[in-house]
């Protein structure tokens, strides 16, 4: 089998499982690359679209936004070629030396400070967020307290302190998010995402 | 609550949600950091250890082996400091020039070829496979058609096309792996697996 009818198989198979939903067509496009990833149905019943999201998150792309990112493995998962083709770039500073001090001395987490740092490029781009709820609660401040109006935020943080908490402050904003509640998340459901919305921005689906 | 306190609280989560289970104290550290990633209990149930994994992929790592991996999110993910540390490296050719020119002529996927080109790397080193069941498969091949002989396999691809099955074959070889049974897996449940190990390495934990 050719890597195409690979990926083209396992989204047959995927969108046969899946039975009933409620998904506009694209965003079921998300919803199966999100399953593709991580093998787990639970995912259908867990992501949450604000009703602007896609809209917005395409028309930033095909802006050429930034997506700022709290982890490299989120960097690292975005397809470069997609990504350059629209003039965007990702931007992650988890491992910058300014943050590794600032952290330091605050103990804010470095994954939070990232994002902080990269406000500016927020506001009208992309906070993609797979791994760290201290960087969704952060950027939930920068939204309430500094004035930063992202085009879209993929908050899909994992885990078992405050992940659950951040992305419940997260569906209570007006802002165009793309979430998933409870524990699970992870870099390869934001990675996952920003691929599909790619894909729409770019044209392929 | 600061960054190394999240982690504790997790931990101590994950440990008490795990109820009981017939893990080693070195297997238990390696499954909680893979639920850790995932928030998902399944993968008590469905991680597997060779009887030697635990043991030859420590020694390897003190040795200072390569760990060559499928895919970018994978070498993203694992913490540098601590493989520097041990004189490791970490090696990942899916991007690399001849890789794509191999594929597009072979129709093989970039992920089992990158794996193909450093298979010197992987006799006594480390494979760590998080995304492609095609990656796997080779592996297995390299394994019993060319008599490499890996310290250990991280074989944790997800997926619907060839994920069960690859898996499946991994549990039949005599080679030290580790492995999650199903169609569940994914890079962060390799990066997990790699970095409980590089602590036990280094003696952290």
């Amino acid at each position: 089998m050719q890597p195409h009818d690979i990926e083209r198989e396992s989204f047959r198979i995927i969108r046969h499982e899946l039975g009933a939903h409620h998904f506009t067509e694209q965003e079921l496009s998300i919803v199966v690359r999100v399953i593709h990833a991580t093998a787990d149905f639970e995912f259908r019943d867990r992501i949450r679209f604000h009703p602007c999201a896609i809209v917005s998150g395409i028309e930033a792309l095909r802006r050429g936004c930034a997506i700022v990112t709290d982890v490299q493995m989120v960097q690292a998962g975005i397809g470069d070629g997609m990504l350059s083709f629209l003039g965007g770039k990702m931007v992650c500073d988890i491992r910058h030396p300014d943050v590794r001090d600032a952290s330091q001395q605050s103990g804010l987490t470095r994954s939070a400070l990232a994002l902080r740092r990269n406000a500016a490029l927020i506001h009208q781009g992309i906070a993609a967020i797979g791994n760290a709820p201290t960087a969704l609660l952060e950027m939930i401040r920068l939204v309430k307290e500094a004035d930063i109006r992202p085009a879209l935020i993929v908050g899909v943080p994992v885990g078992f302190v405050n992940a659950v908490e951040s992305k419940d402050e997260l569906l209570k904003l007006d802002v165009p998010y793309i979430t998933s509640t409870g524990r699970k998340g992870g870099s390869t459901v934001a990675v996952a995402v920003i691929n599909a919305l790619l894909r729409m921005a770019k044209g392929d689906d």
